[in-house]
């Protein structure tokens, strides 16, 4: 299991960001298949021990890199919901889609005995469409529930990019915020 | 790779049936990471290159063993689309949200280098829509699009079954069948 949130600096964070570059930069030439924790301890230069006792498998630490990369620096900050969730939405499509990023998805939904890792992969989605939605709240916006949208905008997204890839089409991400924005019951301000 | 369609009744089918049953009897008692090649071989009276040459590897046999249970008889046939496709999501939400189901559900994502067995297992949840889409269309009701059926009621359920296990409340199904009725524009006959 990795380490809940390694304290800056210390050597547990060291030691992850060690062997996530080491993960990324092996990803980046072969399939996981080939990847294997003696290839990953030499190139980060840590003891494969170290890897088992933290990670336990490599499906735990190959959706532990994935989960990782969702964490970017933050939900866009443009001005309105609105349009927030739908640059937010935009990049989500964009870091998705792409084969890598499938692979990540699948990696992450797969990885580790306990599934821990999809649940924190939810968690951070969480934690963003929150913040935005606060932002607008602070603003005196109408905004809609976390639930819906992660129902109405993100739970499409993901589900055409693990079950349907070849379905993503442009524009998705402005239609299904509309629809969240149309399904919100009181007058708001119409985005258009 | 498993072959598409053996035949019923032909060898092929028969050595599928055999090697899902063996692979199933397995899951009832221990965990995927403990379930060897040989163990199936010797459970389904196969050999084991008979299971390498099918199935490429466990990932493999997983996900199809997990597709293979998305297959049952037939969509739900109430005599109403809403009426089915609460009676299908009600239905999906039972045989996924368990832990085991959720495990097929991962199984299934992860499975196989290429991921083949997610796009199997979206493409039968879109086949068994458009039946319930295609009696009512018959019947002269107004009906959804598929697609919007896939967006508003199945995405949010696997969605949530994957990434937040734990928030699937009673009664979800018929809250995402109301939501995607409510879209329809023009008018419809009140399910209520």
């Amino acid at each position: 299991m990795p380490i809940a949130d390694p304290r800056p600096g210390g050597r547990a964070a060291r030691v992850q960001q060690a062997v996530h570059d080491a993960v990324r930069a092996l990803q980046a030439d072969q399939d996981n298949d080939f990847i294997t924790v003696p290839k990953i301890a030499a190139l980060a230069g840590v003891a494969p021990s170290t890897i088992y006792r933290r990670w336990g498998d490599l499906g735990g630490l190959f959706a532990d890199v994935a989960v990782a990369r969702l964490r970017p620096d933050g939900p866009p900050d443009t001005g309105s919901v609105f349009d927030d969730l739908t640059a937010w939405a935009e990049q989500y499509i964009e870091e998705s889609a792409s084969p890598t990023g499938r692979k990540f998805m699948c990696d992450m939904v797969s990885g580790g005995a306990d599934r821990a890792s999809a649940i924190r992969g939810g968690e951070y989605a969480r934690e963003r469409v929150k913040t935005m939605l606060e932002r607008g709240r602070r603003r005196g916006e109408r905004v809609p529930d976390l639930d819906d949208v992660i129902d109405v905008v993100l739970a499409p997204i993901v589900y055409r990019i693990i079950f349907d890839p070849d379905d993503v089409p442009t524009g998705l991400a402005s239609r299904l915020v509309r629809r969240l924005f149309d399904d919100i019951p009181s007058p708001h301000t119409d985005p258009a």
